[in-house]
């Protein structure tokens, strides 16, 4: 099967902001397929929005382009120009270093459900605008003894 | 409005292979999204595929990671491995310099819409081994007088 089995993917439960600021995130659902299909020019997850949770933070990428895909339910995205609503079909693209911070919002009474298409410079920068900070991914090797397969 | 805005976009219709091998992809609408978002780090593009119709000729890309998103409708993948169908909220990805050729079917009796996502290397070479063709995109400059705007 060619396919992503999505039963062979551990799923991540809502987001690594410090708290409070997680608490919004808490119903974001995350299926990375990225690896099991072997990419690296970009990265895919499927992601599972429950009522009231936010996709994440609004947040820009310095380096990262993204674009989001809905399959279904009805989405908020709310960026520095306002709001629009999005549903199954609707694409979004931000490109990296516009400083227009985006997150998606469920505010309807079921799930919805999108794919996030994301650039894979692991230098890039995320600023978060409404909650003053700013991150980026913390690299470290971990060693362990030769694998001789 | 952030989210693609279809009207905006001029389609294209089919493919452009060499005849006959064009005729099977006559079918397909593409809708090019890339631009419109600003993005450079991987493409995307809206396809529409009616009843019939294929995606492209069975291919594998040399340097250029892919990916498929299903949106609405049946489609059926077909691979060296055999045959799989999708339906809405499938995704498929295809790691660059996999030697598995493939393509997308639909042999529905209704349109099918997803996205397909792509790296952005120009010098790709993409195989078609049903057809015993390989192609890369030709590049050249074209010129114009100085924009001053």
């Amino acid at each position: 099967m060619k396919k992503a089995d999505l039963s062979k993917v551990t799923p991540s439960k809502g987001a690594s902001y410090p708290e409070p600021h997680n608490q919004a995130a808490k119903g974001r659902t995350t299926w990375p397929l990225t690896k099991m299909f072997g990419l690296a020019q970009f990265g895919v997850n499927r992601v599972e929005l429950a009522p009231g949770s936010w996709s994440t933070q609004r947040h820009w990428h310095r380096h990262n382009d993204e674009a989001v895909i809905v399959i279904s339910g009805e989405l908020v995205l709310v960026t520095d120009d306002g709001e629009e609503v999005l549903g199954p079909g609707d694409c979004v693209g931000f490109k990296a270093g516009e400083q227009n911070a985006h997150h998606l919002q469920n505010r309807s009474d079921r799930v919805a459900v999108y794919f996030d298409v994301g650039g894979r410079d692991p230098y890039d920068v995320s600023t978060f605008p409404d909650i003053g900070l700013e991150a980026r991914v913390r690299m470290e090797l971990q060693f362990r003894p030769i694998d001789k397969k």
